[in-house]
């Protein structure tokens, strides 16, 4: 698969954080020519918070850290996670394989299970070959190294063109944090929830509950507010580890809050780069609505909407789809004060085109890499910004044949 | 175009509506080398009942519809239709060509432009030319005849590959009544209402509000469990006129009732057959929901995932994104009582896949034209049936370049 053209240059200079070591393997769970599994340890003192899929098909690692992520323990910890099968809908077994690859981290690393979450990623409904993996925990425990986050977040991809990686530091009373995340996620991507699976890790100190609570706000600002084909994955995970190291306390720290925010946002717009088969990455601003939560509706209705995602594969300035996205997404509209502009093109108003806009200057924005859709609802205060890609030939490609 | 491998053999013979006459014309709207306006003319005594779109982007000639569609009259009656604009989103501007229309075609056939019923579809957010409509009307109406039904057919279509047409013949207390129906319409489709333009012409005689009763109960039966894209058009149609030239009052006949459904969902099933780019025809039942609603959104679920379109596309029995689009309904499910079955053949149950199950005979079946996903929930009664069609690379290779 060649790599998205929307791919940043290189994977980022991530810095290391304090406490967390990583290695990864190729195992064999499904691909044969490549990492497929990746380890990472979290030092004592480590706290963890987590948010999931909300699917009523939640897979089998889904449902244990959900079970596990309230716990308010400190002590030494690790996610393990598996690429090429999702261990999703595999019945009784899937939670055997859980438990075991819980056991046997334990075992391999002398931690409490109740400190290891695991997650896998692939096709759904096939028993996980959890053997292989446990086979290899005690090469991958020896493996174990500071600088090892990009190897981690190759082996965490599957259909991914390219491995996402951000970062961000902060001066925090004179004393620096640090935070390093990684993702995958390219397809089956939809909000509602912590999006695919995200890995975040900072020196930072901070309570199991605020962590929480923090990561709980921000995902809805950031990969709540992508999409790339409206479906939702059995199996999202997002996880925050901060091991404290830095011995910087951050409960009440904006600037800490913002960093985070920065790189959770940067990861979820590298997934929607990546997604499947994208030629575009789209902006989708909306104010001017009723309410943030129509703002978002509205967004998410116009990034959903496959007519707006393939004119925009198209090149074709057809906003008449926009408006038909505005009106179908059931959140309050009306039609003569809706004022929608392609980044800086002023195209309807009053629900007409505007004198302005001439089909020339549209069409020639649309030929952009990065399109900004803007769509005020002319009606109260109400804004939010969601992220998409177009819906090209290689989506319809990657996903007629996934599994051959 | 070429004709989609969905299509019917051929366009079927409708019966000659008493009270009824069409004409067709090609006036060059948009396109120049087709018919793109028809009229249809409706005796005195006809009563006219309608369902339409709920897009808060409604294009004038809809609002222009529902205004209307509540009078009790059963003077003569007109409706006229064009193809290659949609008088959508064209501001102020939209309703003056409606009205132009109105008494235009009131004035040629001298009747009330109340009882004038308009409908345009084709691009957003362009004038309407209806100077060159107006300036057809009075050939158009020369030529009216009862037998002009298939004309009407194919001087709606824009996108569609094949003009969509079915009747009924019903026998009420030793009398014959009959159904004739036309629709077009094969993308933006999804349902949240009478979906796309379809006009219904009955013999029957039956109230008017009676009628709108009826129409409403079997549209949710019919065009709401369709979906080609998820889009919902800003101009979607459905009006039934009963002529009563029959004579044979239908108002409590479930002979009628059954008629009038069955002409509907065949109608709604060729707007899925000529789905754009739709290569299969897909039906979803799902069974054993805690209520038909969601049994209806799990069925919606299903056919409006990108991931389960694009596996049946690629006739690959990729079930695991069936769990995934059952998960992410919001409807009720517990995984360990979901059965999925592809046709006749048991593919997952109690949370995994059949024992049964060989990945060789899901292969096979999806190699046919007609797909079956049947789901049960195993937790109540609630049913529902919908039907899609997969999507392909014929989809974005029409939407990635519609206007050019």
């Amino acid at each position: 698969m060649a790599k998205s053209p929307l791919a940043p240059a290189r994977f980022p200079d991530l810095p290391v954080i304090e406490g967390v070591r990583f290695a990864s393997a190729a195992v064999g769970v499904r691909y044969s020519d490549r990492p497929d599994v990746m380890l990472a340890e979290l030092a004592e003192g480590t706290t963890i918070a987590g948010v999931f899929t909300r699917s009523a098909t939640r897979a089998a690692p889904v449902l244990d850290c959900e079970a596990k992520i309230g716990g308010a323990g400190t002590g030494r910890a690790a996610i393990l996670v598996n690429s090429g099968n999702a261990n999703a809908f595999t019945g009784a077994a899937g939670a055997v394989s859980v438990a075991a690859l819980c056991e046997g981290v334990a075992e391999t690393l002398n931690l409490d299970p109740a400190r290891v979450f695991t997650a896998s990623t692939g096709v759904i409904g096939e028993v996980l070959p959890h053997d292989r993996i446990l086979a290899s925990l005690s090469s991958l425990s020896g493996g174990l190294a500071p600088g090892g986050i990009e190897g981690a977040a190759r082996a965490i991809m599957t259909t991914d063109t390219f491995a996402k990686g951000a970062m961000a530091e902060v001066e925090i009373g004179g004393q620096r944090v640090r935070i390093a995340g990684i993702a995958k996620g390219s397809g089956m991507v939809a909000p509602d929830m912590g999006t695919m699976l995200v890995y975040i890790f900072t020196d930072a100190r901070i309570g199991r509950d605020d962590l929480q609570t923090l990561l709980r706000t921000l995902t809805d600002q950031t990969f709540n507010c992508i999409t790339v084909d409206s479906d939702t994955s059995t199996s999202d995970t997002l996880l925050c580890a901060a091991t404290g190291a830095s011995g910087v306390d951050v409960t009440e720290s904006t600037g800490f809050t913002k960093a985070l925010h920065d790189v959770m946002l940067n990861l979820a717009q590298q997934v929607v780069r990546d997604g499947e088969g994208a030629s575009k990455f789209v902006e989708v601003q909306v104010s001017g609505a009723a309410t943030d939560g129509d703002a978002r509706q509205i967004g998410l209705s116009i990034a959903n909407s496959p007519l707006v995602k393939t004119a925009v594969a198209g090149e074709d300035p057809n906003w008449g789809r926009i408006v038909m996205a505005i009106g179908k997404s059931g959140a309050r509209a009306d039609r003569d004060r809706i004022t929608i502009r392609l980044g800086d093109i002023l195209v309807a108003e009053k629900g007409w085109v505007a004198g302005s806009y001439t089909e020339g200057a549209g069409a020639a924005y649309m030929q952009n890499d990065e399109i900004r859709i803007a769509v005020d609802l002319g009606l109260a205060g109400g804004m939010a910004t969601v992220w998409t890609c177009d819906l090209t030939h290689g989506y319809i490609s990657i996903n007629a044949d996934y599994r051959s």
